[in-house]
């Protein structure tokens, strides 16, 4: 594998992984528990599909065979994706979502601020402007996981299932490949050991905040690296890809 | 009718307008035709979703009974909504949304620019706000109106088939009722006639422009104003208000 075949990789990865999330988290859009905290959703996604599309146009550069951001987004299958399995899973109830969210921010806010370092320019530039979102997204899905576990014994018990549910796709946020290896030596990529020791520190003490446990030995889930995905994504892309795909020539 | 009773109708109609016709447009949000477009979309959305929790809380205000906005929002039935029914209609494909919303679009310029002027310091600010983030959507509509009229015989006739299925809404739009009547002679309301002969002019030339033909002694629809909806609206609140309606009392 070439370094650039690697930053390719490893871009794209970013890409899928906000786009997916994004996706998800749009679902929600006009159906959130009331109005401000429907807006405020509707934001966090906004950020995040500005970033997977930061991200798809870099990869499109970088790969440089004619595919565009759109290309990449609308016109692979599951298997060609490489987004982080969490992201796909379903939006359960509300305390599943952000939970799932309060997993993702923390990731994201270590993630980024490393990746802010890079040798690579264009994606140092695109984790600076994440940090400021991520920052917000953070404070948001925090304090909301605080008030259901820390809340009634229902919403305790909501979010407890949800971090047990999603527990086993955390461990794939931190697996590093050749594609790290490689872009780690150009002084690219992100140690995610790194990240880990921080995630697990700050996701130690923001679940103790919220009265609720962390699963232990749990089996992780793998195969996001390498394009093998839960049964979810493909309906997710089903959904996404329809449109651009009934009118792959259109000119919009 | 008192004429705290004549704003409290005026505040919501225009609340509810603006919510039904984000809650239509934010079904887009993650399945526009491509990337950008989404983002486009979702903000516009975005926009008028606050637009509408802004008239929500201030008709809460002078309704003065405990109602919330969020209880005005999930808490009401169809025959309870005022919104115009233009906004409730289904997004069909990208040209009817677009029609839809540039035909909204150039309404709320025109009109949110005279309510700007209102003696009511509430609704002339959230008017204020309005006019600078419609004069962005009603370019981007009215340029994407212009691209499926000018473009290839397939969207040109998706857009024309779309303008003359919405235009029957249009005339509803203009319909001053008793409650405008008191809020004009308060100085508050805006006068529909004024705005209505704008209107025509501004859409008069950006069909022309679009090479869009006006349909002509079209039957305009009518209802709204009492709360009379078609059939489309309850769909719309069931969907919206499933979550709420669930946990009425939830501490979320």
């Amino acid at each position: 594998m070439t370094t650039q075949e690697a930053l390719f990789n490893y871009t794209l990865r970013l890409g899928d992984t906000n786009l997916i999330l994004a996706q998800r988290l749009s679902e929600w859009t006009g159906h959130g528990p009331f109005l401000e905290e429907d807006l405020a959703l509707t934001n966090i996604a906004l950020d995040i599909t500005g970033a997977a599309k930061s991200l798809l146009e870099y990869a499109s550069t970088i790969e440089n065979k004619g595919r565009s951001a759109d290309d990449l987004a609308y016109f692979r299958n599951d298997r060609q994706f490489f987004n982080a399995q969490i992201t796909e899973q379903p939006n359960g109830d509300y305390a599943k979502t952000i939970a799932r969210q309060a997993i993702m921010d923390c990731f994201d806010y270590y993630f980024f601020t490393e990746l802010a370092k890079s040798k690579d320019e264009t994606l140092a530039g695109i984790a600076q402007k994440s940090i400021k979102e991520v920052t917000y997204h953070l404070r948001h899905t925090s304090s909301w996981l605080e008030r259901f576990g820390d809340g009634t014994e229902e919403s305790h018990n909501k979010a407890q299932t949800a971090i047990n549910q999603l527990w086993q796709y955390t461990g794939e946020l931190f697996e590093m490949t050749e594609v790290d290896e490689i872009s780690l030596k150009e002084g690219i990529a992100v140690d995610l050991n790194l990240v880990k020791a921080k995630w697990e520190k700050h996701m130690a003490d923001l679940l103790a905040k919220c009265t609720l446990t962390q699963p232990e030995n749990v089996f992780m889930q793998t195969g996001s690296r390498t394009g093998i995905h839960t049964e979810h994504l493909a309906f997710i892309l089903a959904e996404m890809q329809a449109l651009p795909r009934m009118y792959p020539d259109a000119k919009w």
